[in-house]
């Protein structure tokens, strides 16, 4: 799978959160060889579990498919800049490279507030690529935020 | 429960996760009366989950107890500073206060690498408290790392 439809996997997942009333925002993680590991999107509403974004929960389960904490080879593609939970999980996970959307200018830890990235002192980095179908990636959440304004 | 208490049960957690091979962090969270919501300690091997810290682990056990993701009012007190995804989740979740013990030069940001608790850029910040029966909670883990060399 390349990154482009992994995209369109994640961007899925994103209207799905939004159905449910989650901020919209969808993440597959790819193996090794472009294979579709896990999916996830954020549930922190439904779960009522402030760590249940999608980057989160689609770690969790690419490591429960590999069966191993070490996402070595992976590549995380997610439709908003992670968060700097959801980026020290990336590096916590060895994950080898990430893959964004949007950027969030408010919260982003991979290269708009901070990049937890790609710091030398820590024992691991993941290599960045920022702003794969932005647009779209960010209008899923504009469009989101409207229509709760309206209500 | 007092910040010593809770301690000496992060403490207790800790020895457990050492117990299975696991890194010996150990946290609990305390409402805002001071009661004892949650446990955890770190589960990475054992549930071969990179998430699995101490902190996220407590934070997703406290935010169940409380029927929200949101952990207004609350104390994580954990025995080593918070890596970048456990600071990152104490803000998620909008914790108030982190009490911790050992500092970690090589990870820890809550003022070692990062203070990614007190950003004001950030929609949220936790108050700070370092070194809380810093001696026992370094001792646990230079224990740990020295047993498993002589192995």
């Amino acid at each position: 799978m390349t990154d482009d439809e992994a995209m369109a996997v994640a961007l899925e997942e994103a209207a799905s959160a939004a159905a449910a009333g989650d901020v919209p925002v969808g993440a597959v993680v790819l193996g090794a060889e472009g294979q579709l590991l896990s999916r996830g999107r954020n549930e922190r509403e439904l779960l009522g579990d402030p760590t249940a974004h999608a980057e989160v929960l689609a770690v969790r389960r690419a490591a429960s498919a590999l069966g191993s904490w070490r996402l070595a080879g992976t590549t995380v593609v997610v439709t908003l800049e992670p968060c700097p939970m959801c980026a020290g999980a990336l590096v916590a996970a060895r994950v080898a490279r990430v893959v964004f959307g949007a950027p969030d200018p408010k919260a982003g830890a991979c290269g708009s507030l901070y990049n937890l990235c790609a710091d030398p002192r820590l024992n691991h980095e993941v290599s960045v690529t920022a702003g794969l179908q932005a647009r779209a990636c960010g209008e899923v959440l504009t469009t989101f935020f409207a229509s709760r304004r309206l209500r």
